[in-house]
């Protein structure tokens, strides 16, 4: 019999899996796939670790969040030859408390929906499989990897804002997300750069969602995202940073409501909102329309700001890693980023980034230039692996 | 007969003024002083060059920015052996037309109501004596110097925020504050530091307002102020950079209005909101309330998290210039800004620090660092001067 680890993210419409087995001392992913449309109509999808799909269903209507987990837990308690040893799952909000992975029980669970107001969005649809699973079956493990967690070794100032304890004590500070992207980067580098997992490195995050921390000694020191998912960069359709009297000026004058301007933050800023075209970095970069134009040059200006702020975060700059869809595929935006970066010591190998790295700077480049492709999925397994075996 | 230039600065509740005397080529300031309480009981006072006061009048309640400004127009007209040949005035907005310091006359005062819902709180009160001179004296000639005006060099792309048109096309952009300090600073930056006047400077204006701004070749490219006065550095009583989530969240979470909202970022948030004990500097040094330090602590981080952010946009750092009340008396808060910024090549020379510069770097100092005082009245009173003899 083999172990093995089923990963969960659950999403408002869609709950994603993966599945590691364990052998040896490694783990092996063994499928991924979701089930898309839990509201409208559902369709599951499995693949194995090539892509070839290997299972797949439709279902009549929604099935929602419950029976898509049970559906799940059915589907792969009953894979011959294998034993579902635990299930970790990715949980946006870990609040100040939780600084690393944990043990889900009651007493946690409770904890955690305890956090909903600070990520309304998404915390709850993250707990639905957990309560579910816990019901089912009590007996296997469940762990949560939060996308906070790993910032929590920030300095205090670094998580501040500049707000009265009236509105601080209720839990109003930087948290950061990405978290476990960035952890697992913090572990590949030594393995790729041994100086830089040593120093000072900055990791773009460049997916639909895009942020970027810089690690000290692998440890996160300062991030882009703040509060919420909105701070920092522009991103596939949110504003990234906004001066707060915009928010204010949006309902002042504009006589917006409140939620007219979440949705206009959230869903229709960014890269969507500045190109009118598109939220998506290749239907941007193969568009000959002059706002797909500005748009990307938006992103990269504002990729090179944060990147300043964060080398002095840091106290300077050995290296760089691109990673998430955007940093891993988009060798335009590579150069675009490390041409406006030379002036801290950067300088690009267009070759090396024609081929997407591993290494894309010069040998004799200041700061070492990369691209790792990251992997969260995998970083829940580990995890949840880790906290089992203890 | 000696003529002589009247200088404006209206805010909500005090009218300042200063008197600039025409002697040979240069303006020697006068006279300057206020009058306070303009919503209260009214006082005015004036001081001559040296501070010593030289006339003072109180008005038995409030007379209001009107009677405030004719008041000023009768005593300043009728000083013996001055002719009033000008006004200039500081108005905080000029939007995204007004690029340099205009004469004004009815269709320009105009323009500038226009742009009333930008700065709400600020350009009713700056366009107030303007249009009482207009009327009472329509032949002395009046001039706006805008705090915006400056940093309409900076590229588009520094100006922007990620939103959809529908949202920019009412004016939503980065503007910058602070515009005459700024421009004061890089006419005097080529007599102190050559090599950075036609470099890559980043000049602190740090008083009860806040920012910072990145000059290269003298022109702005980038300043840490965007679309109103509270983005950026933590101020006296204002928040700076904030996750626009946090704006968010305070209404839909905390059931604050927009209003209630408005009041804390801009009146309760900064230096006040996180030391609970003062706004002002000077009493926060002196405090031992760990909440003062970590207020003191957390502008110097933001500082130096801005210095990198500005470095990138001026593509390197060649200086900095330390001005306003804060940056031109605080050895305290800038030797821990250069001890933060020692990464960029910062070195501090203590001795020269301690006895508030000029130069305030070592000779050996990759970045030099001085305190340059800032004179906005005289920048203003320079513009006006400049556009009444063309």
């Amino acid at each position: 019999m083999t172990d093995s680890i089923l990963v969960l993210n659950a999403g408002s419409s869609s709950l994603k899996f993966s599945v590691f087995a364990r052998e040896a001392d490694a783990l092996r992913l063994r499928s991924h796939g979701q089930i898309e449309g839990l509201t409208t109509d559902s369709h599951f999808v499995a693949h194995d670790a090539d892509g070839a799909v290997v299972a797949e269903r439709s279902f009549s209507g929604a099935i929602g969040h419950e029976r898509a987990t049970g559906f799940l837990l059915d589907h792969y308690l009953d894979t011959p030859g294998t034993t579902l040893r635990a299930v970790g799952h990715r949980v946006v909000h870990g609040g100040t408390e939780y600084a690393a992975p944990v043990r889900l029980d009651a007493g946690v669970i409770h904890a955690l929906e305890a956090l909903i107001p600070l990520a309304p969005l998404h915390q709850p649809h993250n707990l639905a499989p957990i309560r579910v699973l816990h019901e089912r079956v009590p007996d296997i493990p469940q762990v949560a990897c939060f996308d906070t967690a790993f910032h929590r070794t920030q300095p205090e100032i670094a998580q501040a804002f500049a707000l009265p304890p009236k509105i601080e004590r209720h839990g109003v500070h930087r948290y950061g997300f990405h978290g476990l992207s960035y952890e697992f980067i913090a572990r590949r580098l030594p393995e790729v750069d041994a100086v830089a997992a040593r120093g000072r490195t900055v990791v773009l995050h460049l997916g639909n969602g895009a942020s970027m921390c810089a690690l000290v000694g692998g440890r996160s020191v300062a991030t882009t995202m703040g509060f919420t998912a909105l701070e920092g960069l522009p991103m596939g359709t949110r504003c990234g940073s906004l001066d707060p009297g915009v928010v204010l000026f949006m309902q002042q004058q504009l006589g917006l409501s409140v939620s007219e301007v979440e949705h206009v933050l959230y869903h229709e800023s960014g890269l969507l909102g500045v190109s009118g075209v598109s939220s998506d970095m290749r239907s941007l970069e193969s568009s000959d329309d002059p706002r797909a134009k500005r748009a990307i040059d938006l992103l990269v200006y504002r990729i090179g700001r944060e990147l300043g702020s964060l080398a002095a975060a840091a106290g300077g700059l050995d290296a760089i890693v691109f990673t998430a869809g955007i940093g891993e595929n988009s060798a335009r935006l590579r150069e675009a980023v490390c041409r406006q970066a030379r002036w801290i010591g950067v300088e690009l190998d267009p070759a090396a980034n024609a081929r997407q790295g591993p290494r894309i700077s010069t040998d004799g480049s200041g700061v070492g230039v990369w691209v790792i492709p990251t992997d969260e999925e995998r970083m829940i397994a580990q995890h949840t692996d880790d906290l089992v075996a203890t």
